[in-house]
This record gives C-alpha cells, structure tokens and sequence, in this order.
C-alpha cells in the first residue's frame, strides 16, 4: 500500500474552497460588479425567479426561438428585462431594425405601393406614380389598395405579407432544415424589404419607428449598419448616400426632441463581402468621405454578408488599408467569426479583424476557438457583439447553453448584446436576446451583475466620444436606479 | 479628418500574420507534434478526405449519432481511424462495453436464460436452474429457448430484444425528447443488462469480448469502470468482489496470451451517487482494500451516474477524503461536469474533483465555463475523457461542432478520447468518437499531428507506470509507424 505524505487527496479546506469558487464567478462578466442592497434584493427576485425558469419544460433557451417566443414573452424575467434600462443596441441593420407588424399595416398601406410575386415565392414592392416596369422576377405588377379591394379576407392577405417578410415560423426545422435554407431565405426578404423602406417618405417614418421601437424596449443609444441602397422617390429618382444620412440625422434629432432621454444614434458603412475588392475599396472610400462631412454620426466601416460564402477580410486587404494608405482614420466594426467552418480561410476572420484593428468585433461566434485571438480581443479591450437569436435562427447552434460565447462570460470578455436583425428574428429592442444571454448562456452563474455589466459595456464600446460616454452612463444610471428602486 | 500617426488601420503584416496564424495553431493539441515526411503525406490525405466530407450534406457531427452512423461507417475518414492505433480507451464503462448483437445472439443463447418483460416495457434476464421468483416487475419468466422455439419470426424477436438492450434507434429525437427521457432509458437498460452480464459463465466470455471489440478496433489497453453488481451462478449462489477482480485479471491475462501486442487493464471501481454518503464510504474503504490486494489492477475510485439528479461531489466529501484521513493513496476518477445546469451545485463538481486531486475528469463538459478550474486542471495536467457521443446521445448538445472541447483542443488542453458506453450507443471501440473528435469538434484544425496526440494522451494520462507507459509507447510507435506506412 502506498503510504500518502501530505498532498495525495488531502479533504479540500472549506474556506479556500469558498475562495476559489468566488474567485472563479468574479472573473465572469460582471463578476466584480458591487452591488447596493436595493440591487442584492433585485438579484436575489431575479435568481429565484430564473430558478423557477430553469426548471420548467420546454425551458426557452434550449428550444429553437421561433417555438418558444410566446413562452418568453410572459415570463417574468423577460417581462423584468424589458423594464430594464439596457443601454446602447450596437449591432442592429438598417433594413431589419422594425417590426414586420409596422412594415405591413403601416407602410404597404400607403398609397402608390405596388407589389409583385416573383416566380421563386418572394414578393417585391415598389412605390411608384405608375404601374412599374417588370423586373426582379416579377411576372406583373399590383396596386396593393387594388388588390386589398378585390380580397374577401384582407386580414390573412396581411398576414401571409408579414409570414413573407420574416423568418418567424411555427416550424423553424422543416422550413429551413440547414444553413443555406436559412441564409437564402434571409438574403430574399432583404430584397423584399428593400423596395418597402427605401420609398423616401417611408424611409424616413421608418427610421423613426426603428427609433421608437428600441426607446420603448429601454434603449438610449442606437449604433446601426447601413447598407448601400438608395432611397427613391415616386417617380423613380434616387437619392444619393449624403440624403440618407440628413435623413438619419434629421430623424435623430427630431426624434431626440420628443424624448430628451434618447442620447443618439450613429452609422456604421457596411458592404456586402459578396463584392469584389475594387468595390469594397470604392466603398471604404465613400465611407471616408462621409466621415469627413458627418462626423458625428459616422461611426465606421463593416462588411457584412454570410461569411462562409463572401470574401474574407484578408481578401479585402487591400481595400480595407486604404485608410492607412491616405493616412486617415476610419474606425472598423467587423462581423468576424460567425461561421462553425472551424480550420477554413473563413475561420481565419477573428484573428484579420484584429490584424485590422476592428473597434468591435460582430458575433465572434468562432473566436473561443483561437486562443491567440481570443487574448488579444480581451486584451485590447475590442467588445464581442453577441447576437444569440441570430445564431440560433442561422443555425450555428441549437440549445443556447451551448454558445460560445458562455466561455467568453465566464472568462469575463469584453461583451455587448444585440439582436442583428428584429425584423427577421420577431424580435423588438434587445430584451429577447438579453433573456437568452441570461437566462441560457450565462446559466445561474449570471447575476444582475452581469446585466448592469453588460448595458454599461454598451456605452462603454460604443463609438462615442469618452465625454458622451459619460453624458451617457449618466443618464443610463440614473435609469438603472430608478428600475432597481422599482422592481426590488 | 483625423490623421493617422501610425498604429490606426495598419496594413497587417503578412508575415507576421502567418506567424500569428502557425502560433494559433501550434497552441492546439498535437499543434507542436512534429510529423515526418511520411505522416505528412498521410496527413494531406486526411486532410483533402475531410474537406470533401464537410462539403458533403449530411454533414455526421452536425447530426445525431443514430440518424447518421450508417453515413459515418461508409467514410474514408472512419476507415482509417479504424486502422489507426489508438492507444488506450480510459473511460469505458464494464456494464455496457460490448456489442448488443453479441449480447442478444450469443449470451442470450445459452442454456437456462430466462426473460421477463416488467410492467414499464423493459425487460429482465436471468440464467437459473429452475424457474425464478417473481421480482423487479416481473408478471411472470419465460426461458428464452422455450420462447424462441414457440416463435414464428425469431430473428424479429431478437432484434427486439437488440432494441431493448441499446439506446440505439432510427428516431432519436422523438424516442428522447429531454434529457430525462434519454437518462430515464439509460439507466433501465443497465438494469436490463445486469442479469445477462453478470451470471458467472457469461461474464468471463462477456469480459473477453470486451477487450476483443476494443483491440479489434487498434486499441492495446484498458481502464474500465467497474460496478458494484456481483457475479451468480445458476443456483442463486454470488460472488464476491476479489471473484470478480481474479476474472477480470485472468480473463485479461488469457487474452493477452493470445494477442500479445495486447498491454493489459485496469479497473476504477465506481458507486452510484444515487447512495448515501455512508454507503459511498463503504465503497471507498473496499476499494482501498481491493488495492491493497490487487495493486496492479486496481487503479482507483470514481462516482458515477446523473450528476444533475445525484450527490455532487462535495456532498460525498467525507467519504472521499478517508483515504487521506488513513494516509492511503486512492486514485480518482471522477465524472465531474457532464451537465449544462451552468452556475449550481452539481457545476462545482469539476473544481471539487480537481480540489480531490483527481487524476482526469469524465467529460468535463461544463469545464470550459470555470477558467480557474480549467487553468489549474491543464497545469496540473489532469486530463479531459472526452466522449462526444455519450454528450450528444445525452442531450448535452446536437451539433458537435459546438462541443465545448473544441474550445480545450484548441487550447491544447489533456484530453483523451473514450466511449463511455459503446453496447448503450451502438458502437463498438474508439473509431466513431475518434471521428466525432477529427471531423466535427477539431474541424479542418485537427490533423494528424491532433491523433498522434491523443493516441499517445491516452498512454501517457493512463495510471499505468512510467515504466509500463514507456513500454507501451514503444508497442504503440511501431503500431503507428506501420499505420502510417501503410496508408501514405
Ligand atoms: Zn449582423
Ligand atoms: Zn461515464
């Protein structure tokens, strides 16, 4: 028999045990967080009530969003997080940023809109003095307060309209069973909405309501990826980039005058990465320029676009130093790492936005998987924007619990929750994606600390200035106050 | 416009970008194994015989074990990891270690083997000179020769009987809804299993199948967990523990004295941590006194079943610190972090089981959500059993690719890779989970250099001697050198 000196399973001592365990939920995302005892009495009614959560069937996170979303939406966590001052959205699209329910019943009701079937089951529409020339695969063209007139029931007409431009469904596996399933139809209704809310008087309402939408969910700030399309007015003219920008100022500002709260929204220049280097160089040099005549709302550059099948970074090198090159500053916010194509050019992304220099990097769904890029990440201070229901929609993972990105809360990374495209998702605001990033992804281990954590790194990463940043995380923690006096 | 100085926007550079992507990739496991001329050869097969699979739909990891086997079983890939010697298996459990069909077409075959079929659809075997009493649910026995011989269609019988002694089926998803539906199952075939296995003459034949599966499958060593179920004879009569240990021992040695190249095994004896705290005691203390008497066999003590329905580690910690308590040196092995309950008490077992000085961790699933505990476990070099279709087939998670340990291979964290419970899971040896772990959880990261490792992880992590270590690696080397010899 062996004879045991001192060290061989030695009975753990309770105390350092204790220690270790509060050492190793300090390193999560907010796990230094203080809290007052007004907040300890809210993180207790949180922690009892996610106990409740975690124990009821289907438990949401580990279901698929769409078959779950009714679920979520009366449970008493989520109906506490929508009450929750969350600080800034980072990673939302200008063409999926309001509910399917506003595009339908508000903007295809205006007049002139028409709308056509194309021959691969999508729609298309187009506000226009005359019935449009046929294109985009259209077979003809309808006046849609014609074609209302004609139905017997209008209401499944609006409906089967807001099936069209969304990928909610009842039956999320069978309608899009893989990746490419759901990647096709998501690039389709973006084709869809395209004609919709870049009509001009639309565009404008819509960025109001895109606005509306987020303050009503608690939401001060608003940084939005604008794509290249052009707003158009009745009889076929369009706009150039420098109106649409007036457009989201102007809106801004008229919207910031009804709700004095609201601190702002500014523009990240995204591109396809479907494009060719020439055109991305065209477009980083567009986005200079713009930044030179808009500074204050001109955040930065992005490309955006399903990774696995458009350009990498590294294949945009050369438009992407153009900055460098001219010795000009252009901030970049890359979409990185959304892929699970482990090992392939794609994956390589993470470790290029770094390289690049990139402010934030979007999903980083791939970056527990390179250690070196996951330090430096950390390091530098460059904020995950986490997206869980957009993951999850796009089928990177199915049972939230499983997202990467548990290791990067637990690890404590620089981390920030948005919701990519609510439009698409069924989704408004953040709160749905801040339920599963609470109650899924950061399991029992996530406090209020992590909340309060996580809606101040949402000003603490965003573009502003550090003095709008303390104008903002002003504001925010007179909010966050008030909510934890009422709710506790 | 603001002006760059010189750090903003940078053109990376390319070389250092390469060598940042080689550092990224060296950190992984088998990143710094150097392969020779020959290895790489076979390497670039591996390589281009992967990139097809993953292009391929479906793709196996992504999908369930069951729904794909059939795909998996036909591919290049499995084909030459079933050639490829892969060391030892270090997690495997004694009560579910062989094929079903050999367990319903040989054991089941033999003279006085009765059948029940108990009230909840199960069924119960045992062997008996005279018809048994009525036990375990069971309205009434029949013996199985009678049965057969009154059966039109036996082969449907059998396979029935196939089914009931496996998890195994072609509609995972609806027949396992939760997890509590798939442990509900698994754990009632353990209790179907235990009458067949465990009659004396059964056993010591079933014990030779075991090892002969496993080295038929390229695999030259063992560590097997063993339960506490005593071996009977047909007239009621049991055995005790040391009867088992000198099977296991001889049924070995006689294996080994015809396959030579066959290293040997050893035995972690297991409790269920459904027991009491006094009863866990008890096993420890006879597991101490099995060591004593059988050193070269016994390697150690582990905690088995549910973690998230059963004792957690450090409620059993009286018992488990006896052996420090008598100054005896007792190896562990716990299973510790197969659950997704992320934050509670069960989650603390993987740093309990470190704090008790394990040797390796079974599973370590939730291990990547506690960076103290998965700091000090790849000091410490306690090594990761990695069984990805034990998780998948558990619910742990669906699409492998999401399997924490791609976030530990690419740390370069200890792993070996094991099968938990091949008859439960429809597998025989190490081949699928190798699979799982090449194709689907090291994604085109994983090389040759990754098996290499990992092979010889499982060497080198096993509680063999240095000395037996170092002999088995030389057995292994000229294993390996003939595999890649030949298939480059
Ligand atoms: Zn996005
Ligand atoms: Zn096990």
């Amino acid at each position: 028999m062996l004879l045991c000196i001192r060290e061989c399973n030695p009975m753990p001592d309770p105390h350092q045990r204790e220690l270790m365990l509060k050492q190793d939920k300090s390193q999560q995302v907010g796990g230094r967080v203080e809290l007052t005892a007004a907040e300890r009495q809210l993180d207790s009614l949180l922690y009892q009530l996610k106990l409740k959560e975690m124990a009821a069937s289907p438990f949401p996170p580990a279901n698929h969003f769409f078959k779950v979303r009714h679920i979520v939406q009366k449970s008493p966590v989520f109906k506490l997080l929508q009450k929750m001052p969350k600080g800034a959205a980072l990673h939302i699209h200008s063409s999926a940023m309001v509910s399917v329910d506003w595009l339908v019943m508000n903007a295809t009701y205006r007049p002139h809109c028409y709308i056509c079937f194309t021959w691969d089951g999508s729609v298309q529409f187009l506000f226009s003095a005359s019935t449009p020339f046929l294109r985009w695969g259209c077979s003809f063209w309808k006046r849609l307060d014609v074609l209302r007139a004609s139905l017997s029931d209008v209401t499944a007409f609006d409906k089967s309209l807001m099936r069209n431009l969304t990928l909610f469904t009842e039956d999320p596996e069978t309608s899009y069973p893989t990746q490419d399933a759901a990647w096709d139809r998501f690039e389709k209704i973006f084709m869809a909405l395209s004609g919709l809310i870049t009509y001009a008087p639309v565009f404008k309402d819509y960025v109001y309501q895109g606005l509306k939408e987020l303050y009503e969910d608690n939401i001060m700030y608003l940084e939005l990826r604008v794509g290249q399309s052009k707003a158009y007015e009745l009889d076929g003219t369009t706009h150039d980039r420098a109106w649409s920008l007036e457009v989201y100022r102007n809106i801004t500002e008229q919207f910031r005058s009804n709700h004095p709260d609201f601190i702002g929204s500014r523009l990240i220049f995204s591109v396809h990465r479907s494009l060719g280097v020439s055109q991305v160089k065209q477009a980083v040099q567009e986005a200079i320029e713009m930044q030179r005549k808009y500074p204050d709302i001109v955040a930065g550059f992005d490309l955006v676009g399903r990774e696995d099948t458009g350009g990498s970074i590294w294949y945009f090198r050369d438009a992407l130093s153009l900055p460098s090159e001219i010795k000009t500053q252009l901030s970049f916010f890359f979409h990185a790492g959304e892929t699970d194509l482990d090992g392939t050019d794609v994956d390589r992304n993470v470790l290029d936005a770094l390289l690049f220099n990139t402010s934030r990097i979007g999903h980083g769904f791939a970056l527990v998987h390179h250690p070196l890029a996951k330090q430096l990440s950390k390091t530098r201070g460059v904020a995950v924007e986490l997206c869980p229901i957009s993951n999850q929609v796009l089928k990177l993972v199915s049972d939230l619990r499983n997202h990467p990105a548990a290791v990067l809360m637990s690890d404590g990374h620089p981390i920030v929750v948005s919701s990519d495209d609510p439009t698409l998702f069924g989704t408004t605001g953040l709160s749905y994606d801040f339920y599963q990033v609470f109650v899924g992804i950061g399991g029992l281990s996530a406090n209020l600390g992590t909340l309060k954590e996580l809606a101040m790194n949402s000003i603490r990463y965003s573009s502003l200035s550090p003095q709008l940043q303390d104008e903002a995380l002003t504001v925010w923690k007179e909010k966050w106050n008030k909510f934890v006096a009422d709710n506790s």
